[in-house]
């Protein structure tokens, strides 16, 4: 983000601008050509997959496991939709034949499904989605904003009709930017509306004209934000991607097993945790806030504090990215340790670091 | 930017947020309680103003006499508004009888100007407006993205109810940042709202819960933007506003003294050109491209092309924040000239340079 600043139609800028979007097919896996960022925050994603394919009055199937569930319905009726919801209790996934019965019974113009649910930390099978909501002619969109860069994601093979992402978390950018994708089929629903997209910010042709060769003005882009997305995607890249979701699931087992020493379980339900977002049970009888404000003043490390019904209830461990590797493994055991030791738990000394490297050297 | 990454709800970020809050009241000259930046970029600011006071049906006026006007009329369509145009020839301004007339016929819910025209160069005046448009229970919305950190403006002395501005302009920071501010009059008449704002990531209402003590989680903030945004506000206030619009206007004055002497007339009206954007008409018979291309290749200088009706009739100068000193001045009156004389204009050597100095020795 040091690089000297240039224009947002300078030729240096628009090479930038081809890499990053080069770069970001292959993280997300498409080749579809609507693939770019919004330049806002992962939010501003949600909003602009959901507005560019609403017109109102349009039936949209909104999946709610969690606190981003929930804020899919907001946006979506926001812009209009007559929103059906389905639920499960939060922590858990849906399983596909529950989404079957309601598009058979909906056939709504998309179905929008969390990925890595970043409130309970629960991982939801996406791969067979796709396939499933096409047989009902309905897009299938997918909010990725937990999961690109850390877990399997591959929007041309599952199908994925439109995505959203962001720059802070899988990528280790700083926050601000926005990673979509639209497949052709959500293309084509968009070229078909009768009515404008409500947002000009967000209207992704106006917006596609601009990151295409046409160049056209829409907005000055945020250039240290492109810089820093570009040396992100080259860094996940480099790595590899499959290297790199082993890595995270890698990481995160031996973060269990110390999490699980200490006593801690997890809120999402067995076989369907994010490796990347770690939300466990905070113990009967322990301060939510004491905790997190001392391992953020003595030891520098943040972690999550519930959202919504887990206010107070769930706390969630990052190792995300840059973040996933043992050092912020055992950092954080061995500060919970001390913070759990002076909530007045018995641990005992040393439990966390010890069943981690005991994972480590069991299976690595 | 360089400075380390913390949460969006890191204490010790929260104290940036109130530094930024506080610096950005005194840069737009207001006490209101509702200035913040969004997180986007300028025309965002745009489409927060329009879309949390617009609610379907609603008459608004927006005065058009450049790019920029339009851009203002097309958002507010989107957000469901009866809009009334009044049109002025680009490059012109406004007088407040047109105004006047126009608001006492439609007694629209606001009027919306903008105040330093990008496209044109033209420098609108503000400071009666808001009593005028209160006079007729309207309120009044400015564009200030060209304006802010460059020439006067005081938002609540001007009774200004909504404006939004950019981090890359006057206050010389990367794009990626839209400040803007709401009166407690635009805020009544938010509260008064029945139907929702469309827009989730730009409701004002919902930002507020997070730049207020209450610090309501709404989306992940761009960290490193709001420390740019931070470090260009306390620059700004280091140099003191009323030194800030006076170097902005001698530098305006000699580089347009410079051009004048290679023979470049501006496109905005006398009496109301703008010092940060001089917008100047491209002679006959010299190729647009050519000498941008020229300009950017050979001396890493980037002037704007024209907009809109003005594309390949105008060159836009900028001399905004940092860049409105001498060196800017004889650095592109120099390029200038050896870009028109390669075009086969007749320039008295050193003409551009040697007007400009003369202006400096007379006047300062």
């Amino acid at each position: 983000m040091t690089t000297p600043l240039v224009g947002h139609l300078d030729p240096d800028f628009l090479v930038i601008m081809n890499e990053t979007q080069d770069m970001l097919r292959q993280v997300f896996g498409t080749a579809t050509p609507l693939t770019f960022p919004i330049s806002a925050t992962g939010m501003a994603g949600m909003e602009t997959c959901l507005v560019n394919l609403i017109e109102p009055g349009d039936k949209v199937v909104v999946c709610i496991q969690g606190f981003f569930g929930q804020r899919l319905v907001e946006v979506a009726g926001r812009a209009g939709a007559t929103v059906t919801k389905i639920e499960r209790p939060w922590g858990d996934v849906f399983d596909v034949e529950q989404i079957r019965e309601v598009l058979s019974k909906v056939r709504p113009k998309f179905l929008a499904i969390v990925h890595a649910e970043t409130s309970t930390g629960a991982w939801q099978p996406i791969e067979e989605l796709g396939k499933l909501c096409h047989e009902f002619d309905s897009l299938l969109v997918v909010d990725t904003v937990t999961a690109l860069g850390c877990v399997p994601l591959k929007v041309d093979a599952w199908g994925i009709d439109a995505t959203y992402s962001c720059s802070q978390k899988g990528l280790s950018c700083p926050p601000g930017l926005s990673p979509i994708s639209f497949s052709t089929r959500a293309q084509e629903a968009i070229a078909r509306r009768k009515t404008k997209v409500q947002s000009w910010y967000f209207d992704i042709t106006l917006l596609s004209r601009y990151w295409d060769a046409e160049r056209f003005y829409h907005h000055t882009a945020p250039i240290t934000m492109i810089y820093a997305l570009r040396e992100g995607l080259r860094l996940v890249l480099e790595e590899g991607l499959e290297v790199r979701w082993a890595r995270h699931l890698r990481h995160h087992r031996a973060l269990k097993a110390g999490l699980s020493a200490l006593g801690l379980s997890y809120s999402a339900v067995e076989g369907h945790q994010l490796p990347q977002l770690n939300a466990v049970r905070i113990p009967a009888g322990v301060d939510d806030l004491t905790v997190r404000r001392k391992l953020l003043a003595d030891f520098g490390i943040e972690i999550g504090g519930g959202l919504g019904d887990f206010k107070g209830k769930v706390w969630r461990i990052g190792l995300m990215g840059h973040n996933s590797r043992a050092n912020c493994v055992f950092q954080v055991l061995g500060a919970l340790e001390q913070c759990l030791l002076a909530q007045g738990l018995k641990v005992a000394p040393g439990a966390g670091v010890a069943a981690a490297n005991r994972f480590y050297a069991e299976n690595y």
